[in-house]
């Protein structure tokens, strides 16, 4: 029997959601997606709707996807940014969210840099909530988008083989994607400096390869993750040069790639870092159609929860 | 015979507004809060309008209560803040009103550092213009909606005795709640440290009351104001610590209030300090509701400016 | 035969558009003006249609001219300033345009330190492209509005003789304001500091003319230029008070230009440099109507590209 309803009131990880629920929100993020491809991309199921965006780390990409995904459904946007938020007055972040709950918003996306907090908003509120990305811990519609993106390509996800490079112990896309490929049935591998490789790993069924070109040489998908040169002061890699020689997606890497095998980055690039620039406008690259994507995911993520809202 | 339209021009502070007025916007917030608890919870009077918040100070909760209050409404806004605006550039004040007035908003909603602000810009411009808090004279909004949460708790207003305890001398809610519940035909006593009481506090009839538990003790509405510790990097108070100790509604003190007098704030709330945090979250504080309220009486205000400018 | 639609699928710069297209834009917006002095300013033509504006320097009026503009004519807006975008984390600016553009917006409205970034955006996307100012090289939707506002009040431009004043050689809107009115048949005069004047000036078929009586004796437009004090640290002026005694439109100056003569300023006015106080609100100034006509011009800019894109 074909799903009718998301079962999660919220949106707070893929951890949280089962694989027919998944599935559900690919589906229905298929069929909003030919929206994007009219002269008039906008539809009116969400007309009166609130979704306030609060942000509480720079974002531009996932903002914009949210935000765009918000008014194709006729929904009123607000966004609110931590620079210019009550939290600079010394406000607790449960009574920032009380306050933006008590103005009756339907969803509240949220990008906070500690993990937990999209759970714990959760729990205090009764607008729906997305998790837009908690500190290293998940940051579920990207990988959502990722999986949309390969069976969109692939016409599947089941038994392709997913390999990804970074720094996976503190990407919140390489938690969030590992759980979302596992789950879908594919088969992991990740890659990356020793450093950035977490103890978790086999827990998750991934299999580990510290060579890159022994990584993607049997990959369908290679995943490069955003490297960021340091944390908190702190620098991870010896500089982006050395990253860019061992872990980098040259031409010269790329060459062991299967024929048919694509390439993605939740962006923004590093050009000459994670990959070369002739690498990111390659064919094999789809990161311009995970973008895209995006927007029919979050669109049906929206539609979903707020219709499920409806019905409780 | 009932009034249908406010003598009103602009709403500029609670000091221009006749009993009447104020009783008419409350009646016309009333009506409007309903649609907060639809699942649609927007209504087409204001489409096709335009509203401007202006504001140069950092603000969450007013910006985002007036931005939701003329979304649900239909209009359109457009938000400019300080630090992105002209008045880097040099600008005059009324320079920068003028330029906006001949863009062809309907209504300006300002919130500025200086007293007397959207009174100047009043004069300048033919948008309706709604004073979001200017220095410490006035906030009449936020008046309007302790006023509305005061009545909806208790029915009537007149009668009944209020207590605001806090920096009365440089808060604009401060001036804006005497003038208002005066008007309405409460009895308002102040309670604060004796440097943050001003000298006109008797001409507001107002009563003068330094010990907390006695100026609590009659009361039926407590209003604690939010503490600043420093203005202008002069220190106003010993420490929060000493001023809670002294005027915080800490659980002991509360329990020498009547038993159905209801606790209120302005937020954001500095837990510890002007109250502690089991009292915030009990049952007398109405804090919550007055959140949800500033949006229905400032759905009323918009409706009712235009409403006036149309005919006029 | 009356034109139908431009031929230019983005406006970049007066350098680009022809006469014809420039006097089809200017009848388009007389057209839609008139909708500012509606009860009800909007109308339904961009339903759906989805406005990016993007702004890599700091703008209140010319932004919120786009935004009035683009709402008024039901479009949705979505803002992407500098200071919050994906550039901070050291994407490359194409990278940023394609992923905007993978979003699938119908216009991009562009505003960058950098001359030439529109031109670069126009190549690598499919959205239009408006040049909302580009470093020191245009300001086309100025200059339009600033034809716009003289054929308003003459009710033609040619044959006008059109006098310039202030940093010609530093200044975007002198640059698009010289093309537009030599291709519109005006004569144009440039006045100003000699290490202001650019070498080019006679190229552009413009009369030089250093003593400021005699550059605005004969002219029957007037357009004073924003005077930056310094750029990159270097001063280009003794001092705003040696510029205003000697170029400044003061009550003695404005004295010796003929009686029909009109004082316009693209904003916002430094009171007392580039003019005097008395002379910015006086009868010849049409600085205000220029920014009323900024919105109308604006409106017939989005009307005419997106009519544009629909047919192509």
């Amino acid at each position: 029997m074909a799903m009718t309803k998301l079962k999660s009131r919220h949106i707070l990880g893929i951890s949280h959601l089962s694989k027919d629920e998944i599935g559900f929100i690919l589906d229905t993020a298929e069929s909003l997606k030919e929206i994007l491809d009219r002269p008039i991309k906008k539809v009116p199921p969400l007309r009166g709707k609130t979704i306030v965006n609060l942000f509480f780390e720079p974002s531009t990409r996932t903002k914009l996807s949210f935000e765009l995904a918000a008014k194709r459904l006729s929904a009123d946007t607000v966004g609110i940014s931590a620079s210019t938020s009550s939290v600079v007055k010394g406000e607790t972040l449960i009574d920032t969210a009380k306050n933006i709950q008590a103005m009756k918003p339907d969803i509240i996306v949220i990008r906070h840099s500690m993990s937990g907090v999209p759970h714990l908003l959760a729990k205090h509120i009764d607008a729906a909530v997305i998790n837009a990305g908690d500190g290293i811990n998940e940051h579920p519609s990207q990988a959502l988008l990722d999986l949309f993106s390969v069976r969109e390509h692939f016409g599947h996800i089941e038994g392709l083989r997913v390999t990804i490079i970074g720094d996976i112990a503190h990407s919140r896309v390489a938690h969030s994607d590992i759980m979302a490929f596992k789950k879908m049935g594919a088969d992991v591998t990740v890659c990356g400096p020793a450093t950035m490789i977490p103890p978790f790993v086999e827990e998750y069924g991934c299999s580990l390869e510290l060579n890159l070109k022994k990584a993607i040489k049997e990959a369908d998908v290679v995943i490069a993750l955003r490297i960021q040169k340091e944390r908190q002061g702190r620098s991870l890699i010896p500089s982006g040069r050395e990253y860019a020689r061992v872990f980098g997606l040259t031409t010269e890497a790329v060459s062991f790639m299967k024929e048919d095998a694509i390439i993605m980055h939740p962006g923004p690039i590093n050009r000459g870092i994670e990959m070369a620039p002739e690498v990111a406008d390659s064919d094999r690259s789809i990161i311009l159609d995970q973008v895209t994507n995006g927007v029919a995911v979050r669109m049906a993520l929206f539609t979903l929860l707020l219709a499920d809202v409806k019905e409780a």
